[in-house]
């Protein structure tokens, strides 16, 4: 497949360009008898939606959804469930003195090599985090079929904002506290700090990173197809798949690797009659397979890359040095647009593996 | 795709067990007209093989790759290529007590629930990092594609064991000092505490992990396919095949998410009619595409599971906890024989996508 | 992938219902920088169009396509490709007395079965001929590629309806003569035979198959990956995705298997500096690769399975025998809408195993 | 995938050449607990076996199957299943004179040019009929997983050589009879005249074709994914795999499209409760899916190409016109032996939509 899809028996194909006329998404493999409505995905898209507050970009992307394929009756029928989002609020004119200057950290430049310029440049066109939206039309029906047919639940939320850090392990309890707050952090305390980091890198035209953390529970004993589709693997690489992702780690993670065995090792043990580790330093993954504790997962994203402060760049058509200046409206800070878009890629992964594994039926 | 296969114009298809009759890989897709020989691929075999010292495992695994097709008079012929190592050295009755009392970190419990106990469990069976020598067959091939084909070069080190880090930055010029000691360090000086601590922990029956560093270079614009097949979705995807790895990060990865859009940003400018950029932070990677610039990766190994001390654990058929001690001769450290696998994984990876871009034809 | 997407580096997905919202289709890894508007997919839709005569359904398909993604300034992007068609002419209620009464030849009962009474039954829903619209639209775009990238032709046309078939052996001088008369023979005495035998059957409520012929000429040498992938095995598997195809034969076909290999075999020569065959029993693919000749292939279509006549079936809800009368607009014989439709497919699939080979590159 | 692999959730790859070291097949996918041994396999692979008798090439193909993964105290263990041949009775040296004159109606010319020489062209390499051998192992353990998991059989037989057909419609009392005669055909009266046919076409120094049909009882109603993985479309990209099948029809075929239909279409009535068709022109599929008749199909296969009468060809060293008589050991008509790969096929091909549609579970 080319790179527009994801997936095995549940496959994502995201289509359109940040300027063009629609972006969308197609489900295919989502089994028949799901009920489904467009409320459903919209309240996702809605918890990713830009504008809603300060920290985030002013654009207003209405990302109201349509489904026009795929559900007859308020059920899923089986087939393909295609939805669009139309474009609207287009700025494509700022765009227009981009187009010589390569961006330092987008992908204008490789892009433009690659496509021999044929790609659509305006507003990052394929290549921009809008297109995420896309993801989280499909992952949004993934996370309901994930809950309705196997009881699966997947969260994320903001655990790191540029050097603001939670203080406190996330625990299960935390999960109503996340979209309490704009930086989906639920930690009060902490999201109070990162907000202010935030605004105060806006005001120097600057931009912050972060990390969101990734829990699944209730995921049953053996997703995950070793050697080469390990639940590791397509995580992952979906994870890979967002915009300004640069690290992913489960459980210990990099931390783990400068512990000793006899540290890192999860010893099991057995409460109410199951066997479950004692800790879960192996973020819930043993040999690439699903071992019944939550998957933990840890995302990495690097500060976004436009900015309002000068950079020196090259100018493609005169191949000289020169200064750029992006203009428009940015998220000086992307991370806590991003729960969401983790969520909806690791529900889409784990409702794969699922339904690979049996555990979820061709037809509920 | 079952979970034995990876990638899609070249694809690996690994098979066989620890303790079985062969274990074994098929490159399919290889293009026809490449200069091959065994000699080729037992190489990179001999660097990840075990045995040669005191800081590995002391089982003899001959490791003697056998090409059963797809080399034609000394050239590929761009039919599958298959090839075979013959088990010898297996003491599987080393694992017979082990059989019923769970390995912590392994994937015996996994494993045992999702195959409902049919798996192979003999030394890992398939979960064995014996397995990874079937990366290394396949890789060397496609390592060696890429230096003819495109001039593209892979190569990996032992960054970190344990707490011991590297004190320089890698550099290119060091990349014959890799394989000078024991450890695949190449810095002399860091090496010999690396070898130390490994040796202090098996003493203690005790495991270390560590971190592995790639970088490839001279890879062309243009790699990679949005938005799903990114470069880094599809090299994330290989790294997490590998047994033991726990975390992947590109260019300044979890680090960079700490900085600010102005420090991570790497600014164009032009060096002998090139267009690069002034810092690496990306990675070699925007947007999921290959930007010119090395390709860095940073891959989080854990410590060994298997480690000499005593364990509390469960035995699954009383269903209760027992104490267990892992017999039989393991690494106390993993990492030092990664690095061929890495490359492999990589090789193969970037060979893929040159590939589907059009960089390395079909018939050389 | 699940069922709605065929290809592997030129991908088409098929989305809608034939009375849902829209139908559409993605065509992805199409390559950037080809010349593309909507009239040019307009054309071959139209071709395809029913209500245009009296020998096809009277109902008004607008079919007016509409390009949503993937083209910028009248170029590919090299982004996924989206196009929409927005039905409109439903009568839904036709089928209100269907949804019990089991139709012969049609995909009621087994899909009833498969998706558990959850799929879309309205018009024939996912199963429609209405469909092959959507294999149209990307097609058209595939068609135009092979053109313009390779100079390859693909065209087909109706040899046989019912039992009257062309009395000469098709040459390309006919390809003009196509699309000159409503049943798309280019044979004009054949043809009018034809059409009577159509009004006929039509007039007895009753209903034709027929035969259509595909002949794809400049095809060069190598097209093809063996084994499972040959160029007979995708094109066959194309073919029969399109509703009614019940038999497919490429060159002297089921004729040739009562020939001696003496006769059928096609002896080599060389012409104008070319190697050639004399004869092309074997309809250009030898070995499953492409040998220079032209693609020749045969596809049976079987008469249409909604015909006016009453006819017994079960009640799906009695679980009893009872009459059947289908009511609504339906062809009396689909054949002479269908040469668009295969030369759709077969573009699709030359226009995809072209990339895979090289012969076609990722950017023109 | 490239071509060497068949399958989405079964996966079949073959690997080797007709004169190589080893042929063998590699089945991923297969259910862990499956009771298997050598001898499972080996039956199959002696009926398909050359050197029998009278009719078949004198080759002596030892063709003695070896396991060497997958399978542990008996069972399949949900790992990748390798079985190898070792070449032994390779008489290169026939070819050597044909390596320059293109051999008609075989793969030499468009394989030579796809592969810019460097194919094994020793007794047709990858394209030997030989290769078939590894679909029947990989085909034996399907045809036994869906016996004993589904209780699904599949079976084929000669119904034709040359003009001599069968005189009845075969019944399935007649499966038992298929082997009791060197042509395979289940009437002994016409299996006599084509014996005598094939007889006569090798003293001529020609040979004969035939067809071969198939017939699969017990399917479950539900099989096959709309729209282009119809399980029409996947047997037959199974079929158009073996060498010399240039024709594929279901149910009543390319016949089927001279009736009218009122005559073509299969009335539903029930039987001991189960809903059924009174006659079966459809095969057994419609709309794509399986509707629980019987799934029958038809499948051509040209004379094979390898003669010994003298043909006039073109050595491609000189560029022009020669004479080339083929020597070595060659079937007069490879129908005879090829039921055995039918078999393999189709039931490669139902098992793996068993495994996507759910019947039969990931582990039994």
């Amino acid at each position: 497949m080319p790179g527009s899809s994801i997936g095995q028996r549940l496959v994502l194909t995201s289509f359109g360009e940040s300027h063009g006329r629609a972006i969308g998404a197609i489900l295919d493999g989502c089994p028949a008898g799901l009920e489904l409505e467009e409320k459903d995905i919209q309240k996702m898209l809605d918890q990713r939606k830009p504008g809603q507050n300060l920290i985030s970009t002013q654009r207003k992307e209405g990302d109201v959804v349509e489904i026009v394929s795929g559900v007859f009756r308020g059920y899923t029928t089986g087939s393909p469930i295609t939805m669009l989002i139309w474009n609207s609020d287009q700025k494509s004119k700022d765009y227009d003195n981009l187009k010589t200057k390569l961006r330092p950290g987008h992908s204008d430049y490789p892009a433009m090599v690659k496509y021999n310029q044929f790609n659509d440049h305006r507003g990052g066109g394929r290549f921009s985090g809008r297109l995420t939206a896309t993801h989280v039309m499909g992952g949004a029906i993934a996370r309901k079929l994930l809950k309705v047919a196997a009881k699966i639940e997947t969260n994320s939320f903001t655990s790191q904002i540029g050097k603001i850090k939670m203080e406190k392990k996330f625990n299960e309890k935390m999960i109503t506290s996340i979209y309490k707050n704009e930086v989906r952090c639920p930690e009060i305390k902490t999201a109070k700090l990162m907000r202010e980091n935030i605004l105060n890198a806006k005001k120097k035209g600057d931009s912050l990173g972060g990390i969101i953390e990734s829990i699944t529970t209730n995921v049953p004993v053996g997703l995950g197809e070793p050697i080469f589709s390990s639940l590791e693997s397509d995580l992952s690489k979906a994870m890979f798949s967002i915009p300004s992702v640069k690290g992913v780690e489960f459980g210990s993670g990099f931390a783990g690797s400068e512990l000793q065995g006899s540290e890192n090792n999860d010893l099991y043990t057995i409460k109410k009659g199951k066997i479950i580790t004692k800790t879960n330093n192996s973020g819930g993954i043993l040999g690439g397979i699903s071992n019944g504790m939550p998957i933990t997962m840890r995302i990495a994203f690097k500060p976004a890359s436009s900015i309002a402060q000068k950079q020196s760049t090259i100018d493609i058509k005169t191949k000289k040095e020169t200064i750029l200046q992006v203009k428009g409206r940015h998220d000086p800070c992307v991370v806590p647009r991003a729960p969401p878009v983790v969520d909806a890629l690791v529900a889409l992964t784990i409702a794969d593996h699922a339904l690979i594994s049996g555990i979820i039926k061709p037809v509920l």
